[in-house]
């Protein structure tokens, strides 16, 4: 039998409960999770503001090792090492046929047969699918890559959600060499965005954003000039990745930009007002917007590659707030929702 | 003495005036003008919907042979074939220094030091600087090509505005083969676009208008399909190029895509109320909007080669209204204004 928490809906305490693992699929891995840390989606869906299907087990940034190796179960990671057990994994969120037409564009978190880690619904044939619990049954067709031993568990977490996800929006954004780039938003994927920046050497990194204590933390992180919402109005860049969901920052995330810029969108996954935008402008200024949710395999094969050679450049753990385990759970939700800090870290290990 | 039709404003009709050439200065090259389309912003200009600097030389969309080669003067078309007397050239209605930084990103058109023919005030240091007139100067870095001796003038006249644009248009939607696309708005740059995206493989070409007339011909341009504005909204598509620059087309023109799709903004260059756009919709569903205004010099070397390979395919013929001379500019407009005609072409061979 192997604990999990499930979560029902934003009225209900987390249940710990016992199930016996299931006999695994043709194509599928048993993994013990080790570390699961809590995504703002997961926040947002403890409070009520988004609903998942439930019965379910939230948890999607969550890093493990091999435990068993289902009936052809894939022989190798994505980057071409041999899977053996014991070896520690992160995994993309999604899993889905790589035949998919949208697979096939680079786009398999939004193919027909998509399923995502942390996002599905307990049922009798689909069960350990989620980062709060003791085990995730890996399905067939996860993208998944062995990770550097040295990376710490609580780093590592993030790779296939925060990490990937700034990834897709480096590539969306192009040759990052010399332009100056804004990050809406320094939140988890603001801060990483402003690293990830800075290494593929953008000339300039301005973060944007009203808490003054996240602005601080961004400089350490590779911002070069940080700035309020309303003073950014004043810059022109090359780059906009915007991660806060702002209508004002999408807004002006356009006017910002100087000829041939591209601004990418990232942050308002959730409904509110239309945005304006003045298509003269857009026309005149060869202006580029970009819409982007989650990431490819790419951009998961990036982030692993990021972290594993930048974990050590800038303090990832001090954004981290570790020590809950799985029984602990309402009370390490609790302490995101009150204290807010970038990540809130579930040891299971 | 050389003859030009001088525009003041749309108040006044245009002056056939004369002038001396001046002594070409160095780069420069003197070309004797054989053809001049009337494009649509020439139309807005005739009508007082745009400003121009006055006096100008109106017409941009020219073809002329080479009189004479000015000190320094290019000694290779963009293709690397060399320049002789008599050749028959198009040249982008653009020159620029190729060491602006605009320039080296791929956007000529808008580098710090352009010069536009057919917009340009006439002064004691610059004048032949347009198409309604027997001469043209064409200045230091203009882009310029030799064109194949078959292709009849006037049609090789649409290359350096209407094709060349369009050609950008295609540029940035990427690969159109097996692609379905839709083309707003079928006047000459939608029906040239329904022709070069059949062309390059696109498995559908969707022609929207509320033209009916114009919806029959672009179906002879290779609209494999064509709708009223108000049918449109129940397909879902890769690629839409927006020419028509109606607000509700540029709003339906997200809501068509398929996920991972992309629109081109082209038409709108006029002032008119905003765009609203649901932001979480072009997240979720990736998204991309991309604005362009004229062209780069690769574009204008795609619709070099687009029209030398394909006029034969596509009766453009039928679409010019020819038989206007210079002194007869004012019934050109006219014409223009009158009979809305895809292009007027002037004569001045």
């Amino acid at each position: 039998m192997s604990k999990f928490a499930s979560f029902v809906d934003s009225n209900q305490q987390f249940k710990i409960q016992s199930a016996a693992l299931p006999d695994l699929q043709e194509g599928e891995i048993l993994v013990k999770n080790l570390c699961t840390s809590l995504c703002r989606s997961d926040i947002h869906t403890y409070l009520g503001n988004r609903i998942e299907k439930s019965p379910t087990i939230l948890g999607h940034e969550i890093v493990g090792v091999i435990e068993k190796l289902g009936p052809k179960a894939p022989s190798h990671d994505l980057r071409g090492k041999a899977l053996e057990m014991g070896d520690r994994l992160t995994w993309a969120i999604y899993a889905s046929s790589p035949n998919d037409a949208l697979s096939k564009l680079g786009i398999p978190q939004k193919a027909k047969d998509l399923f995502k880690y942390g996002h599905e619904k307990i049922t009798e044939h689909s069960h350990f699918h989620g980062g709060l619990s003791e085990y995730t049954i890996l399905r067939k067709n996860t993208p998944l890559i062995i990770l550097d031993n040295n990376l710490p568990n609580e780093i590592a977490s993030l790779i296939n959600c925060s990490v990937a996800t700034v990834a897709g929006a480096i590539r969306l954004a192009g040759e990052l060499k010399n332009k100056s780039v804004v990050v809406y938003g320094t939140g988890m994927l603001g801060i990483i965005a402003c690293a990830m920046a800075k290494t593929m050497g953008a000339s300039e990194v301005i973060s944007v954003d009203e808490n003054l204590e996240r602005l601080e933390i961004s400089k350490k992180f590779g911002a070069t000039k940080s700035l309020l919402p309303t003073a950014i109005i004043n810059e022109k860049v090359d780059i906009v990745l915007e991660f806060s969901g702002a209508l004002i920052a999408m807004e002006n995330s356009i006017k910002i930009l100087n000829i041939g810029g591209t601004t990418i969108w990232i942050g308002a996954v959730f409904a509110q007002p239309p945005v304006s935008i003045n298509a003269e402008y857009l026309i005149r200024n060869l202006l580029t917007i970009k819409g982007l949710h989650n990431y490819n395999n790419t951009d998961f094969m990036n982030a692993v590659s990021f972290m594993e050679m930048n974990y050590k450049h800038f303090e990832f753990e001090k954004l981290i707030k570790k020590g809950f385990v799985l029984e602990q759970v309402d009370a390490a939700f609790e302490y995101a929702v009150s204290n807010n800090p970038f990540r809130v870290s579930i040891d299971l290990a």
